[in-house]
């Protein structure tokens, strides 16, 4: 049991599938009762250095559902905190108020630092281009239930995957399991980052860098897609070139991928996932998106320790 | 029985009218309880693109009367949702997590295109220089309760009748109603929108364009006073010679106005309405204000058919 | 019984003592039971027309423990209303929603003129560089509890007295005891100002302004250490010239300080605090950023009369 969650790997294996499982427990509580109300009186601190509104709506609807109590310090306020004082003592100061930490901040390595002051559990919510952990359980969460079982698949992850938190939490979540093959398909000024790369090898990934998305389209079960930030681009000519190159499109499925492929998009998407895919078969990121809440309940209440209590609300709930 | 509420012509005479009447039973009941509870575990969705505090603080306290959890989207977190992603995929979020969305944003017709999107019921909360229906629901419900009934009644809409959300919403309102006649007042070049005044005309409203308060001050039962702002006039010395007309003062009105005439103004206000007004017999705005919260609670009771306990909790508060 | 906190001296000696002990009750109780609930249903305004993490998330903490909802106004929200409306018409708009209201407002004067417009009971959570009472609640409670007794004392109070909030608050809340000897320690030109010198001592605290640290060290039972603040230099070099001896480390204390010293920081700091001394004997600023909550807790509940609730819910932790 760990006591915080920065990267995905503070989770085992088992542990990430027990939490799957009590995902759906906490799906079908839900569906009886709009509140579960485990944690009630409890208070929860969120704490956004860095703006994710997605990220931090999920959180709070998910503490709230819990029946905790939300201290939301986002936009301004975070900044000047960010400015005017050491987050050693604004850790502190949150420590002392809430009885759950959750943390984004621009730099790697801040939420890890930010766990080892507080008493309290921390739930990194994204740090620096680092690790995003519960993103992460959403993704495996969405393969495992569309696709039955994480190994043994083929899976491509198309875009920046240099940058973008979301797909370094993803692969090294990935090591966990055993997928046949890994596609990491980019430009090549956007590959990922040689540390990264090592320790993928070191766990033993099977994974490939390539930089054509229908090369590999046709093998693949699941395709996960990341935005391409036109400021990552040496040039805006580059970028103008890359974009229709690494944009998914109904067309290019159609052409291309197998008949049970999933896309999924962690989201916001900008022009690299295109509206027509939205009603075709293979797109899974709405469903993906539906995870957010109750995989990052199931979570809170795996960190709680509350399983016992879930397993009972949601029996409560089929009986 | 509407699912949105994005133009006050969503709703009928009637609906309007029993909207009133549930509004006095929501202050009745909260004369005995602080909180009335009907939607307890909800969640309502705030997500303001544009700052309006007084709109947003009167919805969040109507919300949370009703027992609802609020998530609000304000400042800086609505600023990057608009600039990073498709308004289409941040309503699907914000419909996945709540149970009701109240929405305001800059552009004309944004709300209507949310309510589409959305399956949860959508409150306009403004767009653009287009719709504010709850507004126009207090400023409705403020005339008839003072004076007892709105046909029949001589209203002057005083100020920039061009731009503000405000008068285009309650002119519309007006058309549920007979008036006897509509004074719109203001300087030549801020005259309302021409497709506007043909609505207006299509749905039999009797109305006249007047540029001069004190010609038509004489005649009125209710003069509704909106801002005139500055960055709407062509010059800036052309705003200093208009300001002086279009505000209302004690002066003005001891020396042109009817004893039972009342002004309202939908607050904030800057110039155009003077605080020598303030404890004049005439002043019906802070009344008005006080409504905000009744009103919305009585809308949103009525969206979601809680008509029925509300009256229980009224009678409960008698007897 | 004050309706409104606006400055310390609203309170007598003995209420000030009261709500120490009442903060001891409140810590008692929350041992029990993770909220205390007395003002359930009930609504506070947070106003923050400047921003301040830290007073704003502890007064908040304060009222969800106590049952509120919370109506939170910070950041460019404040900022609007600021620019867009009269301080009156805001005050009345948040009088009629909210049950308290909190205000910390950058303008002296400012939360006294709100209270006097509110008819529910206004809180200053600092005003201009004025006054900041709840803050010297919770250092004089600090004292009392560590130090037994506040008469008699040496304090001192070291940085910018001149213009630091929290100390023109504190040396103010001073006279309500008495203490042996008070040294506010800073540069000429940061001196108190004039009209709180005569302040002081037509009230009889026995003050002395000097320009050294460790002349007066060993004297000293309390050493209370606020920030100097770059830009209240007229120069650069003057600032980095001063910043060594204006600040607090543990060698200092080791060489001149009493060995029951306690050093207080209403925190944030910046440099005038070195981390150096968290882990000393002497440091009791963590001690004090821990009473925030239970000294607001205890200080809303006496506001509101709720005395004998407390007694009751610290009594059923004992037995």
């Amino acid at each position: 049991m760990p006591k915080d969650v920065i990267s995905i790997l503070d989770l085992t294996r088992s542990e990430v599938e027990r939490i799957f499982e009590l995902s759906t427990l906490v799906e079908r509580a839900l569906k009886r009762r709009r509140k579960l109300n485990l944690l009630d009186g409890y208070t929860a601190a969120l704490l956004f250095f860095e703006p994710s509104t997605r990220t931090r709506l999920s959180f709070e609807v998910a503490c709230r559902k819990l029946g905790m109590d939300c201290l939301v310090v986002v936009g301004e306020a975070a900044t000047s905190l960010a400015k005017g004082e050491r987050l050693a003592d604004t850790i502190r100061m949150l420590d002392s108020y809430a009885d759950l930490i959750i943390i984004r901040h621009p730099k790697d390595g801040a939420a890890r630092f930010a766990a080892e002051i507080a008493e309290s559990p921390v739930l990194n919510a994204g740090d620096g281009a680092h690790e995003h952990p519960t993103q992460t359980l959403i993704d495996l969460c969405t393969i495992k239930r569309l696709k039955g079982c994480i190994d043994g698949l083929t899976i491509g992850v198309l875009g920046d995957v240099r940058y973008a938190r979301a797909v370094g939490s993803l692969l090294k979540g990935l090591t966990l399991f055993s997928p046949k093959k890994v596609y990491l398909i980019s430009p090549s000024f956007l590959r990922i980052r040689e540390s990264l790369r090592i320790e993928l090898k070191r766990r033993g990934l099977n994974f490939e860098e390539v930089e054509n998305l229908v090369d590999v389209l046709p093998e693949l079960d699941v395709l996960y897609v990341v935005r391409l930030q036109k400021e990552r681009f040496p040039d805006p000519e580059l970028y103008e070139k890359a974009k229709g190159s690494y944009a998914v499109t109904r067309e290019i499925l159609e052409k291309h991928a197998k008949s049970d492929l999933i896309v999924l998009h962690p989201l916001p998407r900008v022009d690299e996932l295109d509206l027509s895919v939205d009603s075709t078969r293979w797109a899974a990121y709405f469903y993906q998106a539906s995870l957010g809440v109750p995989v990052r309940i199931a979570l809170i209440a795996y960190v709680f320790e509350l399983e016992r209590e879930l397993v009972e609300l949601a029996r409560e709930g089929v009986s």
